[in-house]
């Protein structure tokens, strides 16, 4: 078996196409401070459409994206209710305290079918000792759920307890095209129960730099004032802009990655040690259990001697990505790999 | 029956004694933000001691304690762990994102035999992704876990590893003192394992304004800087110190809150559509389940029309506390009420 | 010349009265957290109506009233213009950044004649690199400024240009009685040209602890949550309110601290090496320059080597302060004291 | 003549050359939050270099190099002492307060000769009731001056205050180049005398996005965390990268813009109702008093109607920009403008 590098890690080290390269560099551009780039305008303006909101803005990743929706929605002092595994309170460095001095209000379950329920148990009273609840964040496709997906009925459930209490919802699609390929529905049956949505065009669309944050026109002009305030505001911006155009015309290539992620847990879950929930591999994350003699870390490390790169998720969990740069036959040697080491 | 008034919604309404009022009357004060105010200085000297620490700061409020705490031991954006029922937490406001800036992760059992092996499993390692942990946060008696006892044991553990870790624990003790009185042990025993400890005068003890704050010398002169900034710094506070040396002479008076609430939780467990776990009743707060035909609302209302205050704590749960305005014959009247609604 | 002490540094070290003494002794007290304490209660009744306005919060200290008041007014990320020697951006230890987020904009000689063209100036145009502008805060008595008064006319064209633009204006009143008896006017000549005001009942009025933090109803209700996430949420705080009560009888007292700080500032005036500006000695605190051979430094030690305590107040300035435990004949022997040190 | 449009709003304008465009369609590229750019290696480790400090840091902007080297040199609650005409303070719409919790200290006139002088009056003593003072920010050359340069022994001087006093010192150094051109001296004459420095690849490097933020290993670190927070940290960010490098091969380039503002400077000098300080004209910027019939704001229309760009600057000033997009005979159509409607 010759060695090949297969990187698993993350959709993250997707690189650009050609197609994108070619485009950035004969990309119209101006200074986006004054709004004068015509490709960050076309970006944000077929970006607002693509998801049925009014406005949106560029961002230079999709952290700074959810926490500008933080700094927005919320006042200093506030309660944020997320799912208690979300990556706005996991991997975001305390942003939302640091930054916005709001507290999080992680519930145990909330991206699930008992989110509503939940939600509703986790509202509070008005009371001199209780921070004002002003924000729920969803996550969908929801990263350390396995990339699973937060289906519209679901959405919508949550969306209606929030508006009945006066609470926003911000959902991180840092992946939201991967829910709607997967589930093979309009992007917009998930966004019209959110008043914002942010959305990577890096990660599986393979631009190289950049997110969008969408919302209502009121919500992007003071959201435009908080990624100043950030130092997100960048000149020539329409370099990275034109990526994200081509990016955006790629989102039906991600059905090729939800189907690799399935071959490989299938493969996998066959394989002595290895244990695998098929009903959580819905799109291009793989969670694997690992079982037997070898700990997560031991066969993290046996794989990547193999050229196969994939990150541990817990002690006795592994996690596997699968991305444009990641082919069917890589898949296959990624699984001999694996073979080789288990059996 | 003859109506009375029974309040047992909290111990915080607790009204000073006399021999509380005579020595504010006559209390040698100056002005303390010059630190020469020598009643203030003779309580925190007392207090320093009695907890086993170096120094000690009088503030005016447990909340104010802990949030200078909070303060104190973090930098912005760090992480602080603590019980996801910890006062801190669930009824400041959301004082630690707003003011420090730092992220609460709340943890599920904490306070119970299980912390050391749940805060071993909370600690994050070192990434970019993560805030940086640096407080645990320990709450004893634990309010919103029914006045329960943490024990020496169980805390040694936990500050084993937090010193294993590089973390600092601040203990919220608020009523520590009831743990004390209760395991018939030296605060000390409790206190030596901790960096800080805040209690209150208030509560239990009877002073009417004012908590402590204890620990290193280097840690109270940080915090004596963060209460000013928080507007903290009181003038001729000695008047309210005067009570609080007093009050810290009546520490050995809780035993009578904890028969009280022992006697009050017995009563109430015989009475249909109530239950109650007798192992929960380590102090002075009684939480009731009310499983009958009346919600826990209904029930707080109906004692109230007989006199008897006490709070709902969740839609099938009562909270009681028992203090030292509530005697013996309180308790009974307050059974006489209850078997007079349920019976 | 027997040696006596005469402590000139500041007017909060003032001792309360026997009245008040009595009245905290027998003060009918409650949990203030509940809204139960009938002397506070009482207590800011009274003061909202002496400052002509709907309601007011007691609070631990004058800096807390400021930085709730701070809070309340603004927004996260927002701008507040004041003096560049105001109180709250010298003395109040970076709370505005620190707790609430705001960028101060000290504007020199705000607290003058030129305050409201100043302010003309100092006002920002909308533009996405500037914080947005809600706020003024102005100060009266203006400490720094040696306990001089802003006047009526001058407050009234500040508000009416601060209204003009949506922001609020909050005064820092810590000794606005100062003003008013100065004047010989109501205080609301002054208070009706504000949103807030905050007014100590230390200092001159000599209570023990206290201040008062008034407004419209709204702007109490959210101060009030402010007041409990800093922690200056206190249980029986009657008794600090029943000083308070007595402390609001004596406002016209502090005419014999003007009248005690003029004969002072006059015979000060007369020695060699002393300068005063008369004009500047509108209140209760006389600023002098030190211009012969000795530095501000040494004549505050040699002063203090015969009982006389004062403060330097930059390298060639000393302040002296009058208040109620300072007599007639404290101020001559204050002048006999520097008579002997400089001829 | 025929209408042209020069645009002398800003350097900022400035669109890449086709170099870098060339450059940016082949990058080679990877995931820079896993540290596998290998073009952004390249730049961050040519730019320490050229600046003279152990590693640096790529950002998507100066605000954010800024505010991300407040951050790492601060404490929460710390005081910053800058000009009263820095762009931290004055454009970056609150971010040291807002993100960081910092009080700025605004010094008029840190920014010239009496710099070392102001610095040492505006320190502040240890006190409880004032911030710790931890940073000192500089600004070369200086945005709101004109332009100006700091020179090095200047910088010299305050460094050593600084460093004496235990503080931090960082130049926002936006446009050190212009500085280091201007006097033909190399860079790190400035940049020994700080501990960060931030600057532009865009403004006259032409580079569409990016700066760099440079100092000691363990600052970058540190600072690269806080990039992450504050939603900096950019995947495939080699693209930008490369136009970077391609930008610092053009240092010597801005020698142009410097020339073609000495040549407006003194064309504009010479029309009526127009004032210039030829001292102040020492980069690329020029700053002009309107002292005829015209407003500054009219002046500015009438020179947009003939398609020359340039920005008010107060009521009475106007601020010209050279840069990389702007030639010689573009400033001599400019002038031609001004002349056609003043003279």
């Amino acid at each position: 078996m010759t060695i090949r590098t297969v990187d698993l890690r993350s959709d993250t080290i997707t690189l650009p196409t050609d197609e994108m390269r070619a485009a950035m560099a004969k990309a119209v551009v101006g200074d986006d401070v004054y709004g004068e780039d015509p490709t960050v305008n076309q970006l944000e303006q077929e970006a607002a459409a693509l998801v049925g909101k009014e406005a949106a803005l560029f961002v230079p990743s999709g952290t700074m994206g959810n926490q500008i929706a933080v700094l927005t929605h919320t006042g200093r002092g506030d309660e944020v209710i997320l799912d208690s595994e979300a990556h706005i309170y996991y991997y975001e460095v305390g942003g939302p305290a640091m930054l916005a001095g709001v507290q999080l209000q992680p519930v145990n379950g909330l991206l699930s079918d008992k989110g509503p329920e939940l939600l509703k148990a986790a509202l509070r009273s008005e009371d001199i000792h209780f921070p004002h609840t002003s924000l729920v964040c969803l996550e969908n496709t929801f990263n350390r759920g396995g990339g699973t997906i937060l289906p519209p009925n679901i959405m919508s459930e949550i969306y209606a307890i929030a508006k009945q209490r006066g609470l926003q919802v911000h959902v991180d699609g840092a992946r939201i095209f991967n829910a709607a390929v997967s589930l093979g529905i309009d992007v917009r049956e998930f966004t019209q129960y959110c008043d914002s949505v942010m959305f990577c065009l890096s990660k599986g669309l393979a631009a190289p730099v950049g997110s969008l944050l969408a919302g209502s026109k009121d919500f992007i002009t003071r959201a435009r004032k908080y990624r100043k305030a950030l130092g997100g505001g960048m000149r020539q911006a329409g370099i990275l802009a034109a990526a994200g155009l081509v990016a955006l015309k790629s989102i039906d290539r991600l059905a090729e990655d939800h189907a690799n992620a399935k071959r490989l847990a299938a493969g996998l879950a066959e394989l002595p040690g290895l244990h695998i929930d098929p009903a959580r591999v819905q799109t291009n994350i793989v969670i694997v259990e690992v079982k037997g003699r070898l700990t997560a870390a031991e066969l993290v490390n046996q794989l990547a001697e193999r050229g196969v790169k994939c990150s541990t998720f817990g002690p006795n969990l592994i996690r596997l990505v699968t991305h444009k740069d990641v082919a069917a036959e890589d898949i296959e040697y990624a699984l001999a790999a694996a073979k080789e080491i288990l059996c």
